[in-house]
């Protein structure tokens, strides 16, 4: 799994391709970080204790919670991520998640291996009510997608905004408990931080609706898997739409694989044709960015986890290497500098 | 299947209750009928040849096929339809077919079956282009809905109109063969009617892009069944999903419910839970106007075969019976008129 495209870089950089027991080595003489494979601690074991380290990471990811351990958050390095690139292909793959569970799709189709014709009466999507945690890229866009098909949105961030140019109100993650009772809807597309690790646990889902549905699309870790399957064997939930898991591959013995109502995907919701083109080359025109001097796009606030804004901040002047983190391989290109 | 809330005719009119073999005894004396077994022929086997015949037929149903017989056509008898209360619960659901079929969701699922993790890249819907063919209330809300997909969509209707308010321009019928080979995506969401009756045939379907997907939600009759099979089975198309076939229930020989690619629901994707209600409702108002001799709402164009625009039509004036043509059952209750 080699980035594409890095050929861009010839003649500017010299590109080291890392694994997980390269990068340690490469780490102190990189100027520039790119992380490939982002499901990978390989990062976190590798980071310098001491001396020179990379001043800018990109990971190749909406989420960035592999990398903001204590040392890489408190120091000068500058993290970016592909805070965009999954905005569109998620939300749209949520908006059908929630239309099949509403339309019954799941039930159709076993009907229809069992050749049975039954007609049901199902409840539209227009009309019922959603939270959509994470105000983010995805989170906003989930939400606009959603009352495009008429249903009522609360979108729930970090903090409140009142003056949301979209939303009118974007709620503050305090107001959660009082949302969750009303929603037909509950979907987790937020940045996992330690603020919202662990969010989706039984205190929460006790206070969704009866017969609610929980849709995630964030990390696997914003859920307590024990409490969510607890749940949905209770019946409190009516099911779930998984795309993330606490473990991933999900475990071949995890009870959610056939618990009713529970429909699962293989960490794909934003994964389409070409997006890892896409990926390299929001990388690469970082790139152009920080050798000129100019300030990078997607910046990550190491403190709130994600890409706040459009980056405005400085790149670090003309870099002169670039090693790309990759857990499974390694390889190595000298390029000129 | 006996229609509800009829209670709110009481004292102004005389509610029989038809089925397939008193309806023709019933039809002479009868002002008003209200047909709410849209799937029965019963109406065309017991008009009557001559004398006295309800002045309004009113069907429970989007489709006025079965009703636009000759000797009903060329009658001065009103028609009206149920149009507008299937719009969104239809257009919802064409929506979450199709981003359920660019998403592979019936592929995640499976492997959730066998308990398998394969990642996969699957195409946006967002990007792709429809072609939706109908342009009353549920194609405009279907294009409407997949415009907000992102989805690039072409309109079909009878007549080309160049001004459309809200999609600019709606494609006449004519054009429909040079607008098939770019889709991605067809939808049928026509009126039936002798000019769409099997429109969907082999040359049609030899029109469309290399693995395009069709999805019905008009009329069984619009398609060709053999002919959409062998395009399925020849590997042009790649899937369809259909909630509407030749003859319903599916019968249990059809090869549609194997086919690789293709998803079926029975005639559901309009029927959301109080929908009888609406229906009943909807025939109720008109019901208040045609009493108070008011132009009627959803009026049919009996030439065209669809309810062409918001009804200004007439009603005939104080009606004093009302009889609903049923073919399940029989059953009569008498209201003082």
């Amino acid at each position: 799994m080699r980035p594409p495209r890095l050929g861009r870089l010839a003649g500017r950089a010299t590109v080291r391709h890392a694994d997980d027991s390269s990068l340690a080595g490469l780490l102190p003489a990189a100027d520039v970080l790119l992380v490939w494979d982002f499901t990978s601690d390989a990062v976190r074991r590798a980071w310098p204790g001491a001396g020179p380290r990379p001043g800018w990471v990109h990971t190749a990811s909406a989420g960035v919670d592999r990398l903001l351990f204590p040392e890489l958050v408190h120091s000068p390095t500058l993290v970016t991520n592909a805070r965009g690139v999954f905005d569109i292909p998620i939300a749209e793959y949520v908006a059908g998640l929630i239309i099949a569970m509403a339309r019954e799709f799941p039930v159709s189709w076993d009907l229809q291996r069992r050749r049975v014709w039954r007609h049901r009466e199902t409840r539209t999507v227009a009309g019922s009510r959603a939270v959509v945690v994470g105000s983010g890229g995805i989170g906003r866009e989930t939400a606009r997608t959603l009352r495009a098909l008429r249903v009522t949105v609360d979108l729930v961030g970090r903090q409140e905004r009142t003056a949301d140019p979209e939303f009118g109100r974007v709620h503050p993650a305090g107001a959660l408990p009082g949302l969750l009772p009303l929603a037909d809807w509950v979907v987790c597309a937020a940045p996992l931080t330690p603020a919202t690790r662990g969010m989706f646990d039984a205190a929460a889902f006790a206070l969704m609706k009866e017969g609610a549905r929980f849709v995630n699309v964030g990390r696997g870790a914003h859920v307590v898997e024990t409490d969510l399957i607890a749940a949905l064997r209770s019946g409190r939930l009516a099911g779930a739409a998984l795309d993330v898991f606490a473990e991933e591959p999900l475990p071949a013995g995890s009870p959610l694989w056939e618990l009713p109502g529970v429909l699962l995907s293989p960490h794909m919701s934003g994964d389409t044709p070409g997006w890892e083109q896409t990926l390299a080359d929001q990388f690469l025109d970082n790139f152009d960015r920080w050798v000129a001097g100019e300030p990078l796009h997607q910046v990550v606030d190491k403190q709130l986890g994600y890409a706040a804004a459009s980056g405005t901040e400085p790149g670090a002047g003309a870099g002169a290497g670039a090693a790309t983190g990759d857990a499974g391989e390694e390889h190595t290109e000298d390029l000129p500098a």
